[in-house]
């Protein structure tokens, strides 16, 4: 039988670590007492177990627990059931870090396109890439897509909903994504370049799978969708069956203080298909660290598994002063999202967004620079 | 305009606490700085702002947000977007409560069949309600059929399945709901009772059509769902279009901690449709107080927009010796789930079932004599 490690965070006293251990294994396979499970069968292959338990003497302790493979059957809900269902309602439990064996992990596909798929849509082969937010909610789908015209014109890559952004009165999602991508395709034909507008997709199934119909119809090049607003079964279905083009994945109520960020949104996105993640920045208006960011874009990078690498797209109260320090930090496969920065004040947002653009650039000869330098 | 007026707990100095308001208001709409808004129906119309600043010396802060009714385009992703898309991200702040304009929750049909339809199906017109678990998880469909069996012919009102069970190969979905049902059939015929088998459905959209026409078609009383790992989007829109039959709502994964449960339990999984909720009852495995229970209880079965009031369904670690406590507590209108202790040990299956069911009756009796000595 094949198993599945996992870890988690345990706040608790020293002296309980081992009970809640057990308890944990419990909870997270069978679900009831260890004395209740006669059948041999369920004892041997499918009850939980603790793999290891590491106390510690100054914040939460770690312990690892293996799951049996089989209880997930394959599908993406009931493996979050077993990571982490019942488990989420302890607070002092929280979901670090998973090990899946390999033959579950080749069941799923991870991110069709990834970070060469998205390169070679927008055309820029080694840069660091560029993403700014269609905002603020309330304005027309004119004003939105003049927004995106001007972004796009002034050399931004990917020019994206505001998540906030849905099938709402004001720009309704068919008129909204038919006049961005319309603005989108004006802009490349002065450019030459070979920008790309995400369209947000929000909703229940069947609104979602219309709303890819629409954009696909459109001809856009690339979806915002957050997986857990509309439910990760839903995102990874959505996107193995009714999408084509890379899809970015959104943090909105991933709720991540409950499970570690860098599982979340570094590597179960990533298995989910995402080709892009978003994540808030560190010293920006979210608190997550520099350590945090730098392990969901690993994880979001690193082999695993034979998947596409996603690309990293840290955001959140990103500035144009910080262009720099974040492109050495993050290294060129990064795709740095300014948001509000770029949209204050209104009247200079073609200056803005240049500049935006051009210390990206300047940014990324410097850090090749700086790499030949040490190399030589 | 219509308004939805949403309150955080935030936890914070005090001297931060009205900044953190303002941003909150910002965030969760317009999400730019209030300066980038100079569209004048965006500032007035669509722009969050700060309706209420509750300060606390002792423990967190309460501020209330007031958002635009349009913004949520009347769909639930969207809604729970608006609600705590980005600021779930924010550790120091929980959702825990929200006040829909009764025109938004007009929109929504909330539970089809609600208490009133649970107890006719049942045949059981005062008496507090009695659950229990087929599990563990790994046993054949033979095995869980044969425990539905017992479970029922001992006077288990519902027997659902344990939320652990999914479409697993020692248990595929169709082989065991056929065989279950049947086996609540036979029960149902020797007893002269109505017992309701209640399946548990988990997968992306698409397998959840797919295990509710099953479960249709094998004639079924009742669905078991978490929307919170299928999503409650996908929820909504299943028991909307595809399920006829109540539907018991469970928390695997709501990470209840980081939005109230009181809210989350007690009253959105009730608009999003469920007709009976289950959740951690206090002095169980979980943490929850008794007053967070009494909440959750309340928000199931008060008046509320006309929607048909939600059956509480206590649970997680139950026994039987606290059945008079509980049914004293919640009152006649609540089931009462008891898993693990039913089945441990398993060889005395039926002796403890009659025992749960007799003592439910007696609790009923004394209670209902407790209150007419009261009035008298």
């Amino acid at each position: 039988m094949s198993w599945i490690d996992v870890t988690y965070r345990i706040c608790a006293a020293r002296d309980q670590l081992e009970g809640i251990a057990h308890a944990l294994a419990l909870e997270q396979s069978v679900e009831v007492s260890a004395e209740v499970v006669t059948d041999p069968f369920v004892a041997e292959n499918i009850m939980g177990r603790v793999a290891e338990v590491h106390p510690s003497d100054n914040g939460p302790h770690r312990v690892v627990i293996r799951l049996a493979m089989a209880t997930t059957g394959f599908d993406v809900a009931q493996t979050v059931n077993m990571l982490f269902g019942n488990s989420s309602l302890h607070a002092h439990v929280e979901l670090v870090d998973v090990e899946f064996p390999a033959e579950f992990l080749a069941r799923f596909s991870g991110p069709r396109h990834g970070i060469d798929g998205i390169r070679r849509r927008l055309q820029a082969t080694r840069r660091p890439l560029t993403c700014a937010a269609l905002k603020p909610q309330g304005l027309s789908s004119e004003a939105l897509a003049n927004l995106c015209y001007t972004l796009a014109l002034n050399g931004v890559d990917i020019v994206k909903d505001d998540h906030g952004l849905a099938d709402q009165s004001y720009s309704p999602f068919a008129k909204r994504v038919a006049a961005c991508q319309r603005a989108i395709g004006r802009a490349n034909r002065e450019t030459g370049r070979a920008s790309i507008y995400a369209p947000s997709l929000v909703g229940p199934p069947r609104a979602l799978v219309a709303q890819a119909h629409i954009a696909r119809q459109e001809g856009v090049g690339a979806l915002l969708l957050a997986p857990a607003l509309i439910g990760m079964p839903a995102f990874n279905e959505l996107v193995a069956e009714h999408v084509d083009v890379p899809v970015i994945a959104h943090p909105a109520y991933a709720g991540a203080v409950r499970v570690a960020p860098a599982l979340l949104l570094g590597r179960l996105f990533r298995w989910l298909g995402a080709d892009a993640v978003i994540f808030p920045n560190f010293g920006g208006r979210f608190a997550y660290s520099r350590e945090v960011c730098a392990q969901i874009a690993n994880n979001n990078r690193c082999d695993w598994a034979g998947y596409a690498p996603t690309l990293p797209v840290p955001a959140g109260g990103l500035t144009m002063g910080r262009v720099t320090e974040l492109v050495e930090f993050y290294g060129p496969d990064v795709m740095l999202l300014i948001g509000g920065a770029l949209l204050a004040p209104a009247d200079r947002l073609a200056e803005r967004t240049r500049i935006f653009v051009a210390a990206m650039e300047a940014a990324h000869a410097d850090s090749n620079a700086a790499r030949h330098a040490a190399l030589s």
